[in-house]
């Protein structure tokens, strides 16, 4: 099986929890997309759900697969979110999220979830979070020269503005830029949260703790259901 | 004397620690008028300043007074800032700030200073944070509900967005909404300020710890100096 096959595979076992009559959050980016295809293919079926998107992008696909979709003012709690990530601690279920960009209010929707559901591939977990993957923090435009100085001061190298494709800077959902912070293995991620966040400058970082639920890993043989 | 000429004594003694060839963080609201219109008196007579502004209002002022303005990409540490706060805490002099609406531009400016002047009428120093002001959060407009819901659930009482005079939803520079949470006396202030800084959807709060280096709080009698 490809990469692509073990994304879709572990995308649509976490679709196939959902129930009729569950307000579901829905996830951004390469894996999640799938998850949003299946609830789609589920709802032709007759599967009955309303969705809150994590981006516009998931919005639009969301639209796209006929998901009714709503709102915080309408739904305070979500019965379940599901989404991907970019690197998984073995044991803790702790995350880094965000290289996708939408971190801020992939967040935000996880935290107002009752379940948080996690589909990986199988080159996602890791022993160590930052092992591979940077943190990307969302800081406001206003001083992020500050903010990044702050950043690398905890043992961010490289950190720098994030640049589309063309060069442009990236902006996200909320019109803010994200730093990419190479930290290498973090030992002490609460540790690290903490400081990221008392950081005046700072909206957000792609550091998730004790937020998913269950995660499945999507390998050669098999889909893996971790939970704590 | 009224509490505007107290407000204006302790924001003039403030300016007059300014001296030719520092970047100085211009402080936003009543207090902080006073000190910029000073610095414009002051330039007036030959002292050579940058000012960096923490509002666009601050702005407004500050180019009005005279005050040459240059920003973070040109200067990444300031020499001093100056600003008002609406409690001051006996003892520790961390503050509430931010019922002006800046605070997150104001802690960057505070956080980037090498040193923080605090000025103040003699209304303002509490025993306790929370006694009076409540703590203004500012969050993203996405997902605000859960987040007011988290704030509630820290202990903060009638948590709902600020609004102008008019009613409309009060926007902050950075175009976020503005949460006005009453705690009451706050005991233990650092882990308070850790739970909202660790809260999906928040922006910035208005508790500054170990942020100020000094206060000037103008009384009746004289302008007290405390500093730690």
């Amino acid at each position: 099986m490809s990469m692509e096959a073990f994304k879709k595979a572990a995308a649509r076992r976490a679709a196939d929890m959902v129930q009729s009559g569950m307000v579901v959050g829905l996830g951004t980016g390469s894996t999640a997309k799938y998850m949003i295809e299946r609830l789609g293919e589920r709802i032709t079926e007759g599967l009955e759900i309303m969705g809150i998107p994590t981006s516009e992008d998931s919005a639009e696909k969301a639209q796209k697969a006929g998901i009714p979709l709503t709102d915080f003012a309408t739904h305070r709690r979500l019965d379940i979110a599901i989404d991907g990530a970019d690197e998984v601690e073995r044991g803790t279920l702790n995350l880094i999220k965000g290289l996708g960009g939408a971190l801020t209010r992939e967040k935000i929707v996880a935290q107002a979830a009752k379940r948080f559901v996690v589909i990986v591939d199988a080159s996602k977990p890791v022993d160590h979070l930052g092992e591979r993957a940077p943190v990307p923090v969302e800081v406001l435009s206003f001083g992020w020269e500050c903010t990044a100085d702050r950043l690398a001061s905890y043992g961010a190298r490289g950190v720098k503005p994030r640049t589309d494709r063309d060069g442009s800077l990236f902006v996200s959902d909320s019109g803010n830029m994200i730093l990419d912070c190479h930290f290498g293995p973090i030992m002490d991620p609460a540790a690290l949260s903490a400081k990221i966040d008392g950081t005046a400058g700072v909206v957000a970082h792609g550091i998730f703790l004790n937020m998913a639920t269950e995660v499945l890993v999507a390998t050669e043989q098999e889909i893996e259901r971790w939970e704590l």
